[in-house]
């Protein structure tokens, strides 16, 4: 399988986040990214594709327009200028968080668009729900950098003549906490919905004007609710956002099974929120439903939203998955025999979370493989 | 002048504060009420009012009747009980402090107001707009014998026989930034409402039923918005709101001088936001504007907001009031000859606190006095 990676991840390491109202040294890190390449590297069903831009090619024209397909324009501006304000305005080095957050039943009258313009630390609280994800010299950029990741591993995939099928994208942040105008839990930009979004797009441009969206599913196996892309296509009849995830448990007010989807894409938004304690069988118990959701949408494209921090020794969750688990959560995945982007979310535990990516990605080819052999006999 | 205030206010002590993404010593210290009482008992001009409760008598069935006509009644089982769940899920014994904010763009349906109730820290974050609240064991209680103060206060001056113009109640915690089901900015309970409130709905049982209620000005002279005080009378036509303070600042989203009121009410919201650096003549100059739309209002009690966070040396704020504005301050509201309520907000320069709110409050008795003088003549 080809790994998509970006060394420009490494450059977005923000010293600290806020928990429970402690500094805690930022779980998120760099290391993660080591952990997972090392994993994949050490075994030759996996082969690198390293992507060694310049800082100031990160930035194209065609990944900016897919960014803006899924973002808000003047949240991307706050992305991209926020640090410098907060230099500016005499903010400390590290990172710039937010203190004063624009929750709207605060506000006296309907919002006109312009609270938090006066200054940096304004601005961020507009734009921010936590305290775990402070921007840094270096967000911006490395935030790119990820998606670019995402989406050059779907055009590997999606080539006309592709021969995978699957590719993962070892995004560096992740992206599904990110709703089109906030930023929190990790997560800037929404890397998985703007493949799903991009890739869209890239179809619709092929197959010409008056061609409906191809179906896409989002299957979002990160421990938490990914309450950003669920907002993102919470109206859109093309995307099926299907969700295994802690409950109760961060980001605490999404992620119930009565979220259901918008008015016109009702039934497209399927939650399964798991009680803490979940282990292997019954999260795979689960998993199995979700596919079979999958499977009923008949998309065209799978996004797998890939967070591994559902492994039990996992210091920010409540699961009790085993490593057995992972291969297994693959195969079943690999079994629907629709092309599939992995984009890396989640996963804290350092020691295990290369090998729970191997197991996943590793099950996919397995179960993949079974489904070719069974069509062939 | 009778100054009121309860050694319970000492309870509340929180280690620190959130600020810009770092921890800080907490400003809203226990030292301020000392030095506050100092400063007035060192005159023969104030005579203390020291209420000694024990803690089981705090909570009288008047006073939580009269929290209760301003606050949320799960926001008020919120904070008498959120210190005891945080504890019992393993929380720092330092105090309750919130991570992620229940923003209502984060939802995905319209809230069912079931939000936050799994876990403490999901509650906290839906009562709370910044991490200036924290929660600690005795936060509770010193909130109410805080707002205890302010109503005993008004009683004083309130009474049949009540010989004086004006007294003032040394609350702390503050309020004037809590809303009806908020928290945030060292404030819990919004005193200052609490007893403009309670006033009201004294003088309505004495006039019998049918009558209109009286007229309450509340007059905000902290540095900060009174955002809670500003939402909680945003449509009664039965109080106006003016507050003066500095722009852009704390907390940032509201205070501008187009929040008018509601439709009930339009015009009864009177902001004066002024510009960092802000002066001796200019405050004093906006004042007296302030004053005169209280006049015009012709309210039959004052409620003043009292911050002296206005000073130039006050380390949370950019005015550049002198020591000599003080005494003017309160010479022109002690001219209207209004009855008044002085209930204390914020102010955080320890050396200077008590010498401005003397100020002020000194002031006001030469304004009246002169008032009286000139009336006579």
């Amino acid at each position: 399988m080809l790994v998509f990676h970006s060394p420009l991840s490494l450059t977005h390491d923000p010293p600290y986040e806020i928990l429970s109202g402690c500094a805690q040294p930022y779980f998120e890190s760099p290391q993660r990214y080591h952990r997972i390449l090392a994993a994949l590297l050490a075994s030759p069903a996996f082969e690198e594709r390293r992507l060694d831009w310049r800082t100031d090619e990160v930035v194209t024209a065609e990944l900016l327009r897919a960014v803006r397909a899924v973002h808000d324009e003047e949240y991307l501006a706050f992305l991209e200028e926020i640090y410098d304000e907060w230099i500016a305005e005499g903010g400390s080095k590290d990172a710039a968080l937010p203190e004063t957050f624009l929750r709207q039943d605060l506000l006296l009258q309907p919002s006109d668009g312009t609270e938090g313009r006066g200054s940096a630390i304004a601005r961020i609280g507009r734009y921010s729900f936590d305290l775990s994800a402070p921007v840094t010299a270096d967000t911006w950029t490395a935030a790119l950098a990820s998606t670019r990741v995402a989406l050059t591993a779907l055009e590997a995939l999606t080539a006309a003549d592709a021969a995978h099928q699957a590719t993962f994208a070892l995004c560096r942040p992740p992206g599904h906490h990110a709703t089109d105008a906030l930023c929190g839990g990790y997560c800037y930009l929404n890397s998985a919905a703007i493949a799903a979004r991009h890739f869209q797009s890239q179809r619709a441009i092929q197959a010409g004007q008056g061609a409906s969206r191809p179906r896409v599913a989002i299957l979002d196996i990160d421990y938490h609710h990914g309450n950003g892309t669920s907002k993102i296509f919470w109206n859109d009849a093309s995307v099926l956002y299907c969700s295994l995830h802690g409950s109760p448990d961060y980001p605490y007010y999404t992620g119930a099974a009565s979220e259901l989807g918008g008015p016109d894409a009702r039934g497209l938004n399927v939650n399964y929120p798991l009680p803490l304690g979940t282990d292997d069988a019954a999260y795979l118990h689960a998993l199995t439903q979700a596919v079979q959701r999958v499977n009923e949408f008949e998309p065209e494209l799978l996004v797998v939203s890939l967070g591994v921090d559902t492994f039990r020794d996992d210091p920010l969750t409540q699961f009790d998955l085993s490593l057995e688990a992972y291969p297994e959560m693959g195969r079943v995945i690999g079994a629907m025999g629709v092309q599939t982007l992995f984009v890396m979310e989640g996963g804290y535990c350092l020691d295990a979370i290369g090998e729970c990516v191997r197991g996943v990605l590793e099950g996919f080819e397995t179960g993949a493989a079974d489904l070719v052999a069974r069509q062939s006999q």
